[in-house]
């Protein structure tokens, strides 16, 4: 029988643990109390069943639960209430890492491009990729597309919007659509170098569908979109049902506290379909250490059934100053996300992003000159 | 300038409080450092403004902070994102509360049956609801019909799947949602009282889209979803644009701790048009108090702006012994859900249900005769 591995935080003394992991098991499946399961195949083929159990090294205790992947019924949603649902409501459980059989990894299918689609779009194949956000929300359509001008003749391989871009009174979606792609053209026709506007596409799915249908009619290369805004499988069905390009996924609304990030950013974003998944990184105004962020980074690029890698995002903490030490950390598969921090000058806002641009290159060519 | 006012928790000293809300109010909208703010209107139009700041009784400090209504773009994703988007990955954010202007009310709408379209559908004015759910999962089709026509002949009132049942290989969606119908009317015909049984719709929004439609043709009077599974943004567009049927709201993946119940359960779900809202009630095994209840339910009747009111859906602490407890609690404007109590003896599941449903009139008979 093939089971899905969730390994969850117990805020109990080890005396409770065995107890407490069996009513999880029994939570996030059958939902009854152990007297009612009076049937052997509920028991053996459907209730979770406590693999391990073990002191954490941060007090608590860590069990890991096994449930039969058919409680799944091979659904992006129902995966997320075997996994999280029901005991997410529980203060003394929190969610660490999700292991999935190959079965679900198959159903479910992961990113039809990944890193390796981003860079073949791109033509970039041997430095990390830069990026950075077109804000902020208020400003006007045209002030917007100037800034992603400014950014394209800098050289900035990705210029997606901010994810606070929905469709507001003062921009709307499909003028600053139009605008964006035409000042990225524009500055291609000079330069030669073709950087990728990538829209924010938010709201109900009926939304998401007349966006995607709309930016990808007029030749966007790449969507945004927030999974935890939107809804997972919302996301997974923009994903693998409809689609054509790439897809980066932003973590807003993740509220990483309950869910590690590793489990959600890491593994379901991955498979629920995103080629780049954008995360805080060490050194920002959110709390991640570096090893959260090498093993996040790590867990998108590994091998992982017939997954493709998806491309790690690094963002929110990174400025000029730190950038060629962001490279060294993350090596090449990476795409450094730098937003506020390149429009600090007005005047200077295409400047900075060039040098943005070439401290990623430098950076870059060093790591290699040492490898 | 209409606005939303959100209440956050900032686990900071005092000193530091008046600082860290300025970063969240602009976190929350224009996401750029304040140097990068320098037109009139963005600073005056779109971010955030603290608009009190106070020391909190459990410590940290308390920060009510307003959002220009366009912020949103009368969008539920977009609503989410200013509400809690990048401040939910902040370890030191919690959101309290919200409060919205008439104009996202109305834009939004809210439950398009609430509690009275409910009762209006069940014929019961004077008492109480009572529910239970159709589990566990694992069962065949053919007992999980049963159990249906057990509940039904006891005159349960709502009869909903379990939250976890989906499209499992042991009991198809659309085959259960026939036998379960049949059971009810079957029922129906002896007893003369309609009970209604409420189909649980997860998945992608294209399979919720087609197991409404389903449901609906066959006959189903309600439905159930999970907001947090499914994504808010797929459940109120299922609420306002598909649905011609109440619908039950599960708090499953709520994870409610980052973001208190009363905001998420209370005014979100209702926002966003559930018509009855399920969570967990006091004594159980979740870890809600009475009061956290109490202003719980108040927050689904109150008056708020057109929004109808929704219904209050205690479950999860309900057994048989406490029923007139929890009926003298709550009132006559709720329904109780009780689950697994009800299958405890395998021959007497419709005894047990009919002593629920008794019961709760009872006590209700009581509540009229004391007030």
């Amino acid at each position: 029988m093939q089971t899905l591995r969730v390994t969850y935080h117990l805020a109990v003394g080890g005396g409770a643990a065995a107890a407490r992991a069996e009513e999880v098991a029994r939570e996030q499946t059958v939902e009854v109390p152990r007297a009612v399961l009076r049937d052997a195949f509920l028991e053996e083929g459907v209730v979770g069943r406590v693999e391990s159990l073990a002191p954490d090294a941060d007090g608590g205790q860590r069990a890991s639960i096994a449930y039969p992947v058919e409680t799944t019924g091979f659904d992006p949603a129902q995966l997320l209430n075997v996994v999280f649902g029901n005991s997410s409501l529980h203060d003394d459980v929190r969610c660490l890492d999700v292991e999935l059989p190959e079965s679900l990894l198959a159903a479910l299918g992961g990113p039809r491009f990944g890193i390796q689609g981003l860079r073949d779009a791109l033509g970039v194949h041997d430095r990390p990729l830069t990026c950075t956000a077109v804000k902020p929300m208020g400003l006007s359509t045209r002030a917007l597309a100037d800034l992603c001008g400014s950014f394209a003749r800098a050289g900035i391989d990705v210029i997606k919007d901010d994810h606070g871009l929905a469709d507001q009174a003062w921009s709307r979606f499909e003028e600053r659509v139009v605008a964006c792609l035409e000042a990225t053209r524009r500055a291609a026709d000079a330069s030669g170098r073709q950087s990728l506007y990538v829209p924010n596409l938010i709201g109900t799915p009926e939304r998401l569908r007349r966006g995607l249908a709309f930016a990808q009619e007029r030749g966007a290369g790449a969507v945004l979109v927030s999974p935890m805004l939107v809804g997972m499988p919302a996301f997974f069905e923009l994903c693998r049902e409809r689609s054509s390009v790439p897809v980066l996924a932003h973590p807003a609304f993740g509220g990483a506290l309950r869910i590690a990030p590793r489990a959600l950013f890491g593994k379901l974003f991955r498979l629920f379909g995103a080629d780049a998944v954008i995360y805080v990184s060490f050194g920002s105004r959110f709390s991640q250490g570096r090893a959260e962020c090498r093993e996040l980074a790590d867990t998108l690029l590994r091998p992982w059934g017939p997954l493709l890698p998806a491309c790690p995002v690094p963002a929110g903490g990174i400025r000029l100053e730190n950038v060629a030490e962001v490279v060294e950390f993350y090596g090449r598969d990476a795409m450094l996300l730098v937003g506020g921090d390149l429009q600090l000058d007005p005047a200077g806002v295409e400047e900075r992003s060039r040098r943005f641009v070439e401290t990623v290159a430098d950076a870059a060519r060093a790591l290699r000159g040492a490898a």
